[in-house]
């Protein structure tokens, strides 16, 4: 049974659908837009629909971008021969904020996952050889620490290692402050593997 | 600065205004929208805007509906003589969830507040006022049980005891399933007052 009316119930059902809203939220939230002043409730669905409208593909490096070729891509002061690939543009963004990475990026938009049905073909996989054909000295791996993108990345290494092209992989460990004891097992086992001399 | 492209940030701005998304969730919710499928993601906008454009208050209640009068107050099935006092649309529909109370509502939209300087005229309570005037028995009041919930229960007693009216006021106590041990002293007091013989 409904016990709103129609137009907020449509609401509620809309924002149930977002990623990580419940029914509670969900709620909150509608009655929160229906509270909005009407030319903020505007502009929210207004900067909904253009985002949409204006984002595609970076033609470069498939970052998620609103002109042709993304503004990393296109400044002359990165290095175009060092490709970090990631999965996706919040991992690039999450890299950018560092400030230290002065490469260009290859974002995948994905893993491949076979328990998901996700094979090369449905990653940005063609797009990336493609790009390896120019001038590029070192391919950084910057997947996930998970089953997905460690198999992504071993992928990748296997495809590229023939053309002599230089292949690393971010490390993998203990993160900076954390607690040894609060780590799990495979995390240790991995710093312990990946250990440097000092 | 900017990770993202302007239409990106701007939509990850308007979602982080919304109540209880923080930074990370509204990057989420805003990469998600962008990978919706077009028609989607015009419908959440539809959505929005007409949520926004039609609902009002209910000329009889003051809760927020589409039509004129509100189904409950239209209803010719319930008892018009009861009239049950709550601060938002979202606890008028908490008690329809119940299935059990038969009377009407009046949403207040508020609380007094003087922290806050929402006084007896910035809550819907001249409306309440005004529907004394015709016949009715009861008058149940169920705002919140927190400070500005129980000053504006104790206000509305006061104003409408001279008329006769009987006012009542929902129980608080334990919950139902609730373990004394965890509950706080003030409702562990408050349902030893309100005991009840059995």
């Amino acid at each position: 049974m409904n016990y709103y009316s129609d137009a907020i119930t449509d609401l509620i059902d809309e924002f149930s659908h977002l990623p990580g809203i419940g029914a509670k939220s969900a709620q909150k939230l509608a009655f929160h837009v229906i509270n909005m002043p009407e030319d903020q409730v505007k502009k929210l669905a207004d900067t909904i629909l253009s985002a949409k409208k204006n984002i595609h593909y970076c033609k470069e490096c498939c970052t998620l971008t609103d002109q042709e070729i993304c503004p990393i891509c296109a400044s002359s002061k990165r290095d175009h021969s060092t490709i970090m690939v990631v999965e996706n543009t919040r991992d690039l963004a999450a890299y950018e904020k560092t400030g230290k990475y002065n490469g260009v990026y290859h974002v995948l938009h994905g893993a491949i996952s076979p328990m998901l049905g996700i094979g090369p073909n449905d990653i940005r996989l063609k797009e990336l050889m493609e790009r390896l054909q120019k001038d590029v000295k070192e391919l950084i791996l910057a997947t996930n620490s998970n089953l997905e993108g460690e198999t992504t990345a071993m992928y990748i290494s296997k495809l590229v290692k023939p053309t002599g092209i230089k292949v690393s992989k971010i490390a993998s460990g203990v993160p900076v402050g954390g607690d040894l004891e609060y780590i799990d097992e495979v995390t240790l086992l991995r710093a312990l593997e990946g250990r440097t001399e000092i």
